[in-house]
């Protein structure tokens, strides 16, 4: 067996030496090792063999990121029980680990000080990259990153920082989201979300494609109907809803910034006995699973997550170059609220 | 100033070195490390001065586990987008945090091969200690661990493995929540969530919980109540509630074994039009803030998940001893669907 007596003398096996020792692919190998369900078992077992052969350590093997060392990504999201971003990190280990990277995952609760930390190298010796998905931190701070590893953001923002982001088009997405209620004959379409002293881009965004959508119909945008919220959370949509609903001229239709949002404003109509959407359309922002069963099902902007993790994940083992800002597909998924 | 001239002379300073700088409690330096809101601002502008003068970093905080060297733990989870394990994650993440440790969370899409990589240290050069949420692993590979970084398991297993674990009491959690359903005049109570072939025991024990309550009414457990699903997710719920709701004689109540399953199980009865709770109640297990804001809103077995997170940590950086099997509260939270 000389092939295995060559193996078995190499200090760091590689994704690569496995896959020749067992005759199949890279992209095999790196399956079976991530766990995935589609290698048939007979495939599975003799590249079990031949790791075990070999003494393979599988999370040292991703060597095609930028400065690979370690085959880890950090992937920074403001709060992993928010159902967008627990979706979106999920995605992201999968589509990682058919990649041979590993994907730990950091939870920054949206705070400031957390975010610059993990901006200024604080995950440094573990990783070799980092998706970020920044909610408190200023432009300014990632202007003055000077951590080498690299970044890609998650997620919009707007676009002075000068470094790698993945995003949809937030703007556009707004405007079809409130067009749509304005194209089913809606006058009165409030906008839940704002958040005014944020330095997240997100909601500015959604207000903005919210307005152009009004200013397009010739309608006016209503101060009163433009809703300001603490977090983006179902709570919060409740809270604003029941106060929508007391003015003395309610809405007949609200675009919500995200489906938490408008999750806690369909209970709020359940609460008030308002019908939806006969007496109130609703519209969200994410396409969460949660959003799919609930009664009524929710009508929703979904963004292509699978493809928002996968471009990140591209440019992040890309060769390095100027700061590029990537556009993920996003469509209206219209259920029973509209 | 002597104090800061000591200080600045240290090269790892700890926590309690800036809290002494500043004058405050160890604790109170790690609220503000951690980002945590109910600090006064002057007190987090005093202690983040102590931080910069010091020149502290918060990730090599953390002196207090068994072998502590990175401050680092893991979390791993089946499923980070099921709402359960993202709700237990972000606690987790929250009360190490205030505890000075950082939490990585791994996701093992319940994979076997991915369990036993991380249970045989994957993640050993890494992290002081793993939080582990096992799926798909059976006992013996628990027991046959050699891996000498502190695991501790999260959620039930059978007990038989040697190691460290924290749970709430599946089968008096699932008894009561049965018992609450026959204690409401329900008649024909189905059990939806079995999970026939798998190594996790978390089935098997409110299986067992349903049929306690069952025998103590009297009635008898009739298979045909009793129904298998794939997985635990919405879409199981709701393909198994359509099932049970096609019988000659349909259940008035549904236990389910997981709040996903009851929210597919709602949108089942919405489908049919089959009232809630008048003509079918519903009890669902874990408290997701999902099943909060449903209509109905979901009555629930609620699992401490705060104190799952507690027990968990504090078992991590307890002295070595043998192993331990640790129970954590939970109560039912009746809400509009029983």
């Amino acid at each position: 067996m000389p092939r295995c007596k060559r193996y078995a003398a190499a200090v760091h096996p590689k994704l690569r030496d496995v896959a020749e020792h067992a005759g199949v692919s890279v992209r095999t190998v790196s399956n079976v090792v991530n766990g995935f369900r589609y290698v048939a078992p007979a495939t599975r077992e003799r590249v079990q063999a031949s790791i075990d052969a070999l003494g393979y350590r599988p999370n040292l093997a991703a060597r095609t990121l930028r400065q690979g060392r370690t085959g880890l990504v950090a992937l920074v999201v403001p709060e992993i029980d928010s159902p967008y971003f627990a979706e979106l990190a999920a995605r992201t280990v999968r589509i990682a680990g058919a990649r041979g990277l590993t994907v730990l995952i950091d939870q920054t609760d949206g705070d400031a000080e957390r975010e610059k930390e993990l901006l200024h190298g604080r995950r440094g010796q573990l990783v070799d990259g980092v998706l970020f998905s920044p909610w408190a931190v200023a432009p300014a701070e990632l202007a003055a990153r000077t951590d080498p590893v690299p970044l890609v953001l998650l997620g919009e923002h707007d676009g002075t920082a000068g470094v790698d982001h993945v995003a949809i088009d937030n703007v556009a997405a707004a405007r079809e989201a409130t067009a749509h209620l304005l194209g089913s004959g809606r006058r009165r379409v409030a906008a839940l979300g704002i958040q005014p002293r944020s330095l997240n881009a997100t909601a500015r965004q959604r207000l903005a494609g919210y307005r152009q959508a009004l200013a397009e119909a010739g309608l006016p945008a209503e101060p009163e109907l433009a809703v300001p919220v603490r977090r983006l959370h179902r709570a919060d949509g409740h809270q604003a809803m029941l106060r929508l609903l007391d003015l003395a001229q309610p809405p007949d239709a609200v675009f919500c910034f995200t489906d938490e949002l408008a999750l806690g404003a369909l209970r709020a109509a359940a609460d008030r006995r308002v019908p939806v959407p006969e007496a109130l359309a609703v519209v969200g922002f994410d396409d969460i699973e949660d959003g799919r069963y609930s009664v009524p099902a929710l009508t929703t902007v979904s963004p292509d997550k699978d493809r928002i993790a996968e471009l990140a994940l591209d440019r992040l083992t890309a060769a390095p170059g100027p700061p590029r800002s990537i556009v993920a597909p996003h469509h209206l998924e219209v259920r029973e609220t509209s």
